[in-house]
């Protein structure tokens, strides 16, 4: 008799990705003119397989082959939730069977009281899991851009510094389909086009080290997945504390547009998600090249130029000309590169703009200047 | 002392598409090689500036300059809620100061018992505005989409031909930001990317026919205006029916989500509808254009150069190829058109993929045929 169904699905969604991790090695690893062993040893190194620059010797002393490669190192990050200890859970039935080595990290936020006693239960569980190395990382959360997006901040310092004291090949992270579609609303709310609305990705950070392997994965999976396997769980209170928008919108927000438009509601908001990055990320390449064209010799952007093309194109340099120059990326909002847009395409002797970071927009004898003033 | 606000915003939303359509006309009037009387009367004839052929004579001999060229006719769709009532009564308003002749349509659905008084009333409210023509057309609404599309299909069916009829330049629409909100939050339940999150378009239809002034104005705004200006309106039971899911986003989901993300999420969700019809219009520009280059000589898709594009471009033209082999649009989904992009981005010799409409499509000797088996 097989696992459970619930155990089956994180099982699968797990091993696919670290078999992607296995192949990605094995692709660095052959290109380095060894390719004898890529297969079943995959890594003569346990640095991240896409990582800008990796280190080239191994921080601790091989464990399970000795006179071999270290095999490469995953770690799950786990909040104690029930999303990421289903992937613990996974990662530690799965990573042996590859010939890879798992570990952990949990991060301790310091916003609730008792919360380094709750790190270090899951510092056990993980272990429990057989999980090795394993450790809590105590951060300090600023203000920076709002309590959740200090928090994630923090939290991702602290996962990017323990993926590097480690040398991990990658670090996997529990969000589900559900988060994914949290995040597409939380976009939707912003109103600033079709990446915001491409939410989490499946393979993100410096070197693509993160890892979603439940992205397509609902959550009561996981959830069951835990159950199951008796699986001890731990309820953040801030994920159903109404302060908190995402918690909102999980709660209350997302249960009544199912009920407006039926259960798929989840499933299309992820698959919008995946829809939009490529939209995205073709826009951008496309934008990307474009620049170059409409640049005169000594560098300006040329009015007729940018007019002959596609408003989604000519809003994108426009905005990378922005940032360029200075403005926040996080303060210049759609309304700001319409402003600027008109100058282009309604050119009826404006002033200069200004934008966020004291940059100022102006035309000048057919040309479109944007520079810090 | 000037109009009441509300009144003041639906004038000059119609004026200003008075405006675009009077410049359409003038410049239509001028490439015929009389520039003279352009701005003052802009039309020589009174067919849609834009249309693909327009009529070159007049169909009814000229009310308002005997002699004269007769000026351009312009329709609203008024249903008699509150919405178009406003539109009707701005466009009478509007009209006349820009020598324009107003008249309107009101569509009797027969989907309600005394639907044929109800439209008969809302003619005599708009001869009461001082429009004229006035007409009600009755329809049969078919079944075909689900009794919303096939409402839908009948209507504009019935106004595209009296707009023939009377030779309209354009049919103004009483939709508002808040019906495009509602259209952006089905299109994403459907869950098909940017182009079903563009909602709907502030000129549409054969030539440009269709326009939306109010697409940028709340709901609450009209009828406001209706109430200052004592103009009774009819609320469609239809609008708070929670058999139609429209109108259990209105009544359910927006406020839910309002309450979760802010008063700003109409606003969002409009700007929202702009940026991806922006972006949706330019990556069908890139499809169209890459096409020509990835077909072989007898007009066959190469997979290699297919494999070289980005994949929002690449599932853009085989979504138009499988469109174009007969597989209907409607019926095309994301997980069709991905399993399509299999053949091309992980081939491991696949047997022939099923598409609706009996169309098959296969990879045969580096090339994808795609075509009704």
């Amino acid at each position: 008799m097989g696992p459970h169904p619930a155990v089956a699905a994180i099982r699968l969604a797990v091993r696919r990705v670290l078999h992607d991790l296995l192949t990605e090695h094995s692709l660095e690893h052959s290109a380095e003119g060894d390719r004898t062993r890529a297969a079943a040893h995959p890594g003569a190194h346990n640095s991240a397989a896409t990582a800008p620059e990796p280190p080239r010797t191994a921080p601790e002393p091989p464990r399970t082959a000795p006179g071999h490669p270290q095999p490469p190192l995953v770690l799950v990050a786990c909040s104690g939730g029930a999303d990421s200890m289903a992937l613990a859970s996974a990662l530690a039935f799965e990573a042996p069977r590859l010939g890879i080595r798992a570990g952990g990290i949990t991060v301790d936020h310091g916003l609730q009281p008792g919360s380094d006693t709750r790190a270090a239960e899951v510092v056990l569980r993980l272990r429990e899991l057989g999980l090795d190395p394993v450790e809590s990382a105590a951060v300090t959360v600023g203000r920076d851009g709002g309590p959740e997006a200090a928090a994630r901040d923090a939290r991702y310092a602290a996962l990017d510094a323990a993926a590097e004291r480690h040398g991990a090949a990658a670090i996997l992270l529990g969000h589900t389909r559900d988060d994914q579609a949290e995040t597409v609303l939380l976009g939707l709310a912003r109103g600033s086009g079709t990446r915001s609305l491409s939410g989490m990705a499946a393979v993100s950070g410096a070197g693509g080290r993160y890892r979603r392997p439940f992205l397509e994965l609902d959550r009561q999976t996981a959830r069951k997945a835990c159950m199951v396997q008796s699986l001890p769980v731990w309820d953040d209170p801030h994920n159903s504390d109404p302060a908190y928008t995402r918690s909102r919108l999980r709660h209350e927000g997302l249960p009544a547009l199912e009920k407006c438009l039926g259960k798929g509601v989840v499933e299309a908001l992820a698959r919008t998600a995946q829809l939009s990055r490529d939209d995205a990320d073709a826009l951008d390449t496309w934008a990307s090249q474009a620049e170059a064209t409409v640049r005169d010799a000594s560098g300006l952007l040329e009015c007729a130029k940018l007019y002959a093309l596609p408003p989604a194109v000519r809003r994108r340099i426009l905005r990378r000309a922005a940032i360029e120059a200075g403005a926040p990326a996080g303060s210049l909002f759609a309304r700001h590169i319409e402003e600027v847009d008109r100058l282009i395409t309604g050119w009826r002797g404006q002033k200069a703009i200004n934008l966020p970071g004291r940059v100022v927009a102006q035309r000048q004898g057919g040309r479109l200047v944007i520079r810090q003033g």
